[in-house]
């Protein structure tokens, strides 16, 4: 499967135009950047996030080889109508959402809770993803024994994200990680231009009781994952206080055709820590003619 | 640290010449060959295994970018001497091979027990590891609960593994992994003149009760790890039956600077089941300026 370039070649994650596609009622807001030929990789982003939330340095870098496509779901900021409070539901908006676009194949890139999303979109809608990525996330009934007893607070406590939120809950304490989110932050600043506005408090409240559904097995836990024949990349930092790291390590364990990479001295945020490791990481992952050769 | 090509720039796993150099009254043999410069990659082989046992796909890969040290520690195979029953002996005896060749600053990559002594040999010999590779193992006082409990007898019931003792203990179940065993096995019987002799029993023994020593812990278990400063890159196989994947996850929860990788579908020999991408993975982790960018 491959689309056209959304615009002329120097279309990148600060320059794409904000474009919209309407499908079950529901007007999203999307940018579509980068290589003109390849699987599209879809981006499913955190709780709370919109697509101005992402790092430059992994868009840009994953965009230099295949169409990257940055969405808000349903609700979500620029995009119109409600978040649904299910995980399933989300899902099923983002596939409504790729369909519209005309797409029948792509990569799909999941984060933190957009993993959850990224895992049900793949269960349910198998037929439309070629491979999985899935960064800083769990699967339903996931172990939250090592959560950050201060995460839900720093999470909710602003009406958008700061700094030193963001520190916080996607960096490792050390001054080395610390300081990879100061460059984060300043990268994930660099488009002033046609931004989102925040997300709303209906978004917030409807993303985190789908993130308390989550927390409830369907049936035995972990089996829906043995179902997933998609090549997955399951990646996440050394210590994630936010979704224990010890769920990437039961999604490899329990998805077939599943990688595991664990990046040293990070946290939740380790995509974002090490934006070079992961686009190539990822990016041989997506490329190789067959995932593991 | 860099040091001469043992011989013309074609020494190859299957070329080059078997030495011997000698250290506190043992002959080692050893193999050098690959790159003129760059640090010496020292490799330390599994139960029982001698030179011939590594897979050229790796060591000449690797090979490829810097100087590769094969050899034969204490007692084993075509080495003198006798084969300690510690860990730690060993990796003594693994620094007097590698200071015996005025090596003074290496890169370590240990297998199975051979992991076992490169942490060892890491902890006791700290001037001489500049980073360290650690395949298919697990720390001091690790969790044995999913050994599969055909393990021991399969692993000393012949004189030589046989193709069929390699795919149970190595390999996964699955038609892929089996068949990468088959390959592997043809890509290691390459090197046909200037072999090594099968190792002893007496080797066997002091092995194995190295082996059960390592299960006691000394102090708190894993604190040592702690304590290692060197870029550390930890690899298992999905389903280790010999030396359980979970070890691999302590190790890279422990050890600071450690970035964990665990390959889909395969076993405690993952690196000879995907040699393209371990030496990729390795080759880029031992390369890089700073080890995690």
């Amino acid at each position: 499967m491959t689309i056209k370039p959304a615009g002329p070649p120097q279309d990148s994650h600060v320059t794409a135009p904000t474009q919209f596609v309407t499908a079950n009622g529901v007007r999203y807001a999307y940018r579509r950047f980068g290589a003109g030929t390849g699987t599209p990789a879809v981006f499913l982003q955190h709780f709370r996030g919109g697509m101005d939330h992402w790092d430059p340095a992994v868009t840009d870098g994953l965009a230099a080889n295949r169409p990257v496509v940055l969405f808000n779901n349903a609700g979500v900021a620029s995009s119109s109508g409600q978040t649904p409070d299910t995980v399933e539901a989300q899902a099923d908006d983002a596939a409504a959402f790729i369909r519209a676009l005309g797409l029948t194949h792509v990569d799909v890139l999941g984060f933190s809770i957009g993993g959850y999303v990224a895992q049900a979109l793949t269960l349910r809608h198998r037929d439309l993803v070629r491979r999985l990525v899935l960064a800083g996330t769990k699967p339903r009934a996931g172990d939250d024994t090592d959560r950050h007893p201060d995460v839900n607070t720093v999470a909710t406590r602003h009406e958008v994200l700061t700094l030193e939120d963001l520190r916080f809950l996607f960096f490792a304490p050390s001054p080395a990680s610390q300081a990879a989110g100061e460059r984060f932050w300043e990268r994930r600043h660099q488009r002033v231009a046609d931004v989102d506005p925040p997300t709303s408090k209906q978004t917030m409240q409807a993303q985190a009781a789908a993130i308390v559904d989550w927390k409830r097995p369907h049936g035995e836990p972990f089996a829906d994952l043995k179902t997933i024949t998609q090549p997955t990349l399951v990646v996440n930092g050394h210590r994630d206080i936010m979704v224990p790291t010890i769920n990437s390590y039961y999604l490899a364990q329990h998805i077939p055709g599943a990688q595991l990479i664990v990046y040293p001295d990070s946290g939740h945020g380790s995509l974002f820590q090490y934006p070079d490791l992961f686009v190539g990481d990822v990016g041989r992952f997506l490329d190789a003619a067959v995932a593991f050769p």
